[in-house]
Formats: C-alpha cells, structure tokens, sequence
C-alpha cells in the first residue's frame, strides 16, 4: 500500500533542545526531504516568527517534485469567531496547499490546559476547520493527546473525531509519549470506527517505542505516517522517518519511496545532521557511521564467512557500507581513482597516501567536505609538486583594554621564490584578521587571488569533553566564481586550524586560477 | 510478576565502536548495577582476553546484593569433546555461578558460519550444557540466531531447542535486530510450546525496535529480560535496560526495581555514559538532559498550567527534572516562572527582560542549554547584584615563527574589589591559554574556583556564508563535581564569544559555592 509520508523535522524537529534552523537551513533540508520522496513537508509555525514566515515565501517561490509545503498552527482562540484569530489568518495568508492544525482531543486537556468547557473545544476544532476549508485548503487536523484522552474519556474523544469530520485528514498524535503499543492499536481501532477520514498517526519517543507504535497504527490501519529526520524533536524527539521508511519499505512491503531514493537515506540523515550542526547518532538504525560496523571477533569472522551473518539488510539498499567487507573512505581504491582522475596516477604511491591520510584522519582531519585539501596531499605526494608560496611567519592577537571593544590584528610574513613579505591587518576577530592579512600579502604577487571569496566558514569540535583544549576541525569552502572548493584543517589550536584550511584554499585558487586544477570544483 | 533483569553492558555493550572499558570501569559499573538491583551482570569472555580475567578474579572477591556475576562463552568448538574445549574450561575456571554460552539455533548460521553440520551443532549445545551442569554452574544459554533460524528452518530450531533442555534458562536472541513485534511474539510462543525452561529475551536495536521487540517478548511470556544500560551494543546497540525497567514497572505494572532505586535511573544512566567516556543522548527516555525539557511555547504555557501537560510521568519517579526551555519559541511567562523560581519575581521586569533576550538572541546567543547565563542576565538585571569580580584587559595572541609549533598565550587583568591582579598563562589554543589565564588571576581570590571545571565545550557557526566575519556562538558546560551549569557567548569574534561564555562560568561558580545559586544546576 501506498502509504502518505509526513514530515515534520522543520517543526516538531526544531523543537529540539539545541536546535535552531534558519530560513535558508529550512529550504535546504526541505529540498533534500522533496528530493527523497515525502509526501508533506511541515514548515513551520507562520504566526510565531518571521523566520517561518521567510520559509513559508521562499518556498512558495519555489516549485517541489514531490511534497507539499504544510504551515502548522493551532485552533481558533477560545471564544472568539475563526475569522477574528489571528494564527488562523496567518495560516490562510502563507498560501501553502496543506495546512495542519493541532486540537485537543482530550476533555483533561481542554479543561486544565487550554481552559475552556468541552464544548467549546468542540466548536474550536469545528470552525477552524471550516475556516481553513473555506479559504480552500487541504487540511489535516493533528489529534493532540488523542491516546491519553482516550484513558480519561473516552465519550469526549469520538466528540472530537465528529467534530473534525470535515478535515482531508485525522492523525491521531500520542504528544506525551507514553503509550505503548497496544494502546496504538486501541486507539487507531476506535478512531477508524468513529469517522470516514483517512488516519494518520505521530508518535512520540518518551519510552523508546516511537517507531514501533508508529508501525502499530500503520498495521491498525493509518495511512499517514508522521515523523522527523533522525527522530528529532520535543524532549525524546519523535519517530525517526528515515528508520521507518526502509522498515515499511524492506520489511513489511509498503510502497514508500523509489529504491535509488532509498539509497539516499544514510546520506539525507547526515546532510540534516550537519545543517542542525549535531553528530549524527553513530548507532542510529540503517544510517549511523556504526549500524553495519561489525566489533566482536566472532561477528567480525562470521561476516568474512557470509554477508548475512550478522547483518538484516544489505546496507547498501540505505547507502551505507558494512565496515568489513569495503574499505573505508581512506582506501586504497578510491585513492587510485582520484589520482587517476588527476591524472596523477603513475606518480602516486597509493599505500603511502593512505598511511598519510590514516594519520590525519587520527588528528581529526575528514576529506569528505575537503575534495581540494585532498587533491593538494596528492599534489604533494607525488614528488615534483612546488607550491606556489610559503608562510614564514604568522601572528594573531585579540585584546580588549579598559572595556573598549575587543580588537583582532594579525601579522603574516610570506616568501615567494626568493622574495619576502611582511604585513598585518585588522579583523572581526582572529581567524577574519589572519585572512585579511595573508591575502594582503599573497595578492601583491598573485593578483588573481582578487576574485576567490570564502563562501562557508564551520567549526566542528571533535571531543568537546575535553573543552577548551579538545580538537578543532574547521571546513572552509570558497568560490571565485566559476566555481567552488572545499579545504580542511584540524588542531587542538583553533587559529592553527583554520589556517591550515585557509592556506589549502589560497593554494588551490592558484591552481585553479593557473588551470592546472581537477574537476574538483564544482560551478557555483 | 517479578522479571529476571540481565544486564549485559560488560560484554555487549563493550563490543559499541568506540567504547572500551578497563577491567576497572568494569567493577565500577558492576557495583552501580548491583546497587540499582538487575539480577545478573554479565562481565565478558573469560576465555577472550586478560582483562576480563581480572575482573573476574575481582569480582570473586566481593559480595554482590542482588547480582549473580555471569561469565560468557560460546558452546564447544566443533569435533573435540567439551572437555577438551579450552574456551568451556575458561568458563568453568573463572567460577561465576552462572555462565551463559551463545549457541546457534539456526541451521543456515550453523552450516554457512560455523561450517559444520546440523547434527554437530546440537551436539555442541547438547555437551557444553552437559559440561557446565556437571560443573555446578546455573546455565544460560543465548539461542544466537533463533528468530532468523525459524524463517529459515522452523524444525531445525525445534530441535536446538530441545538440545537445550537441561540448561536453566533458554534466552531467545533477535542477534541481527532485524525482527518485528509481530516475529518475537511468534518465536516465544513457539519456544514455549517446545520446552519446560523458562525463557528469556535478547533484542537489538537496528530497527529501532530493540525495546518494543523486548517487551513483545515479556507480554509473550519472556521471564528474563536481556539489556544494556543506555543501549550500548554491537552496530546500532542492544535493548536498553534503563528504558525497559522503567517501562516495564511504571507503564506495566511488573515487579522490577524498588522505588528508590527507580529514582537512581537517570543517575545511573550518566554515571555510565561518564565511565564509557560517551555522552549521553540527551534525547534518551527516561535519562536524558531533554527527556522532560519543554520548548514550544504552547508546550511551556501548557506546563505551566498542570505538569502532567506534556509529560507522561513525573520525572522524579526516574530521578529526572522537567525545564521549561528559554528560546525563541518561548515568551514572557517563561521568564516569570525562571525569576520566580529564583526568587527574583518582584524584582524582575519581566517586559525588560524579554526585551534584552531577545536582543542578545538577535546577536546570537541562545538560553536553552545555558541557564546559568540566564539567571545571571536576571540577576544582573534585577538591580542590587553586585558582580564578585571585573576583568579590566586581556589580550591573546597565537603565533608561528619560523616554521615552529604554534604557541598561545593570553594575560589577563582582574579587579576584586580595589585590588588589581595582573598575569599570563600558554595553552593548546588561545581559549585555553585565556581561561588559564583567567582562572590563575581569580583563584588567588577565590581559591574555591579550584573545584571547577570545563566539562564540554561548543562553538557553533551561525550564519557560515558570513565565512570568517560569522557570528560564533559558544556553550560551555561546567562542573564542580557536585552539579553542571550551562553559559553562553557570542560574538562574530570567536575569542570574545568563547569569553563570555568562560567568565558567566566563573562568576556562576562563585554563586554556587556562596551557596545563592539556584536550582539551575543538577547534582552529576
């Protein structure tokens, strides 16, 4: 069966503790998520803030293969007519196809939480959604505290699911978290009896059951499946729809997205992750760096045996790799196949590259965002590379004096050919000053510097327990308006990181500026 | 009904990527568990390596309240009589009173991994629970394989199991975590049509099911539980017996742990996510920093109203605390609710605060996970807070000279009332070199920072295509052994951001250890 994929990583998702997206994040996890296959993708609540709203009309600007853009919010304010609400009228003006309303769908939480009488809920629940079908909306109503409101009264509830009779759909939420199972299959059971609505089901993860009670309902009979990318979400986050797409896809035969999208899933978890700037659970199900890492001798000898022995799936339906049977990033294939590519391939000693990138994976170095770092090693590698310039000397201050603003100088000293130069400059902080210093030098003899940019700055620390002296590693990406390069640096010393990154980034503009570089960049 | 608990964080969660304990961490580990009340701690292969050896040998030499301490191993190798298997007289030598061995109850696993035939392979079971018995051990035995062995060869399995027949108990293992609820709920039932041992239940997450999968088995009929503390474990880890238990006794009503020692979960929980030298999911049930965090803003005003809002039980029953989250999808009444809590209701202007949070947020900086700059920002702005101590300059500086190892250095001047303190610490990076520096100049007036620590440290970029002109946000956890605090700072100047951030620390463990802190801070 075909089953409707909702996700809600924009919303629910951004109520993870620690999270904070941006518009631009937003369309960019929305993009991948429309690329993947979901069916609806919640953007964001339009009548809290004007950053939602930002999402809402870039979006619309935009055209998406699969999904529909959904504006979440509430029902009407008690007491008050549909049309005088304000949250409803932002939601009509954001001019999305879809849009979802949470409701109370409990007589305990109508009482003592929005507190209102029952039958004023009703009619919050009624009129709002008349005002949303007016304004010619798809819309789905969210069942808010629709398990729990079942234990406490059960007459209220089957009310509720009357009342939203003339919503697209109803999806039955457990908003705290702490239902099991069984409790799903009753509450589905009961909602399916009660109204002709298609059902849809969002399950929270309070007792680590978030993906089972969804899989409950979907075999209750709900056909709506909401969820987050990598299980975000309020307190335990939410379902985790990248785990329960492949587990409806592999496992039960549901027809959730095209197997090469499904393939996607280890690389769309890892793309949200860095966006939210979180580490990706190693062990999360089909996508983490671990779930086909095989540890103990005997899993590790019985997986040389046969590929089945202690794996589900083959991880490649997911696009991940089992870390036995093919080698890592740092193997000695792929590094033939770049060098090739750089028509480097007889100069390179494949076993002494990956000894070198084995060491500084060690100290933190990671060549996946860095494809110009990783170009300029083999360069380096390969015997007859000269680099274009050297770095003498270089030094970075930040001081504040009497409560003045702080001041960021940096001072570089750098050789070309026999030829030195000394020079300094100011900055917005150290990393900004020490930029602006080397390119001062490097741009009095390589004027063709002048038109490389740096296009994204990010630091990840890589065992913050160590605080202020754990390792740095710093991504720097840079244009010069062909195209784009990424280069990378690591440190304890988050200066001497991002000046690692930096000079691999002046070195390959020059490359690239000589038009001896590779196909690494990409146009912009 | 009172469950077997049997904990298995020695030896399956010693095989998570990453992880690895010292025979000491192991004896560490084991006493919390016994305390907390699991009825067997599994503590590694004997046989295996000499680390487990010792905690074996240790372990001998305590008494143990409510833990029987399990030695594991695996059935004898093919072709050699028990006897002479010296994997069974390691299990045997290390005299646990119990000892479970993994054996395969899958003809496929039997005939394709071990390479042997079928007849062999229940000879192996047969004669290694033979040997044990007669060694005087309690046996356990783990039916590697068994729900994959069924869909394989249903009869086969039948006859595993009764080859078992003479071990105490008979654990129905899920090895690949690939199994649905629906699967283990027919494997159990099958397993108890075939056999009088009690059984037992082993899940493994990889489809996020290990503890629905475990508690399919338990309402099946499962009398033994299988875990790990926080779900460490091969690939994508085990069930996680510090969701189990509370699920098992507060939602189902089964006999586990006492009440006290239900209260000591989320402790525990930390306490080895500390020893594994891993940081615990915030995000984890029950456990979690985030588990009872609230942040939209319906939910925080919902909160407010009754705690029962959103949350599915009272987070003290597992030793947690419910916060209520300051953001940006936060508003007014979660400021009264802090400045009340704090004593400081009717000296805040809850209007003005507002006002300067979201100034400060507009500039990047971000309350949730720094609730000790929060009450500081109240405090400050509450009228008769006197800050402990001012910083008058400091000046950092990182430099390279001559192609040497790059050296950091900050100084600092401190004024503590009419006295000026002048001085200067090296780091591994300039923030290093600066909280050194800063700590040197204020422990000379407040020898009790001493007890203070940097427990994490994070930066973030906020708007990464600003590249090295980027806002920078940074978090720092600190600790002084009696509970952590969270502080912010940012800045488009990482060394002033990474200030800010430090000198909210100290000044919050001055307050501490005065005793006017608040209830910010939670016990480690």
């Amino acid at each position: 069966m075909q089953l409707s994929l909702y996700d809600t990583t924009l919303r629910d998702g951004a109520q993870t503790e620690g999270i904070s997206f941006s518009a631009e994040d937003k369309l960019r996890i929305a993009e991948r998520l429309d690329a993947y296959g979901v069916h609806y993708i919640e953007g964001g609540f339009p009548g809290s803030n004007p950053k939602d709203r930002e999402f809402f009309t870039r979006a619309a600007e935009r055209s998406w293969k699969h999904a529909r853009i959904t504006a979440f919010g509430a029902t009407r304010y008690k007491g008050i007519r549909a049309e005088a609400d304000d949250n409803l009228q932002s939601l009509a003006a954001c001019e999305t196809p879809t849009v979802t309303i949470v409701a109370k769908f409990s007589r305990f939480q109508a009482e003592n939480v929005l507190e209102t009488t029952p039958d004023e809920n009703l009619a919050m629940i009624r009129d709002s959604v008349a005002f949303l079908k007016d304004a010619g909306r798809e819309v789905i109503v969210d069942a808010e505290h629709y398990f729990d409101g079942l234990n406490h009264d059960r007459a209220y509830v089957e009310q509720c699911v009357r009342a939203a009779a003339d919503a697209d759909w109803l999806v039955l939420c457990d908003t705290n978290g702490g239902s099991l199972p069984s409790g799903i299959r009753d509450g589905v059971l009961a909602a399916a009896a009660g109204t002709e609505l298609p059902l849809g089901i969002h399950t929270h993860d309070d007792l680590d059951l978030a993906e089972a009670n969804a899989l409950a309902g979907v075999e209750s009979g709900a056909r709506q499946v909401q969820g987050t990318a990598n299980g975000l979400g309020e307190r335990c986050g939410n379902a985790n729809l990248l785990t329960l797409i492949p587990t409806l896809q592999l496992k039960l035969g549901h027809d959730c997205v095209a197997p090469a999208q499904l393939q996607q899933t280890a690389a769309l978890a890892r793309y949200i992750a860095e966006i939210a700037n979180v580490t990706l659970d190693p062990q999360t199900p089909f996508a983490g760096h671990s779930a086909f890492a095989h540890k103990a001798g005997y899993h590790g000898s019985g997986m040389r045996k046969h590929s089945d022995a202690y794996q589900h799936i083959d991880p490649l339906l997911v696009g991940n790799d089992s870390r036995i049977l093919i080698s890592e990033l740092a193997g000695r294939s792929s590094v033939v196949a770049r060098a090739d590519a750089l028509g480097l391939g007889s100069d390179t000693d494949a076993a002494q590259v990956v000894d070198e990138l084995k060491a500084l994976e060690e100290r933190g170095f990671q060549f996946e965002g860095a494809e110009a770092s990783f170009e300029l090693l083999l360069r380096r590698l390969s015997g007859d590379y000269e680099p274009p310039f050297a770095f003498v000397d270089f030094l970075v201050l930040a001081e504040t004096r009497g409560g003045r603003d702080m001041l960021s100088e940096a001072m570089v000293k750098i050789r070309v050919g026999e030829e030195i130069f000394h020079t300094a400059a100011e900055g917005n902080g150290p990393v900004s000053a020490l930029d602006r210093a080397a390119r001062k030098a490097l741009e009095r003899f390589f004027p063709e510097l002048g038109d490389m940019q740096l296009a994204d700055y990010k630091v990840r620390i890589l065992n913050s327990s160590a605080a202020t002296d754990a390792a740095v590693r710093v991504l720097i990406q840079s244009s010069d308006g062909d195209g784009e390069w990424g280069t990378v640096g690591s440190s304890a010393n988050i200066i001497e990181a991002s000046w690692l990154a930096l000079k691999d980034s002046y070195e390959y503009a020059l490359l690239r500026a000589r038009g001896s570089q590779s196909t690494v960049a990409k146009p912009t």
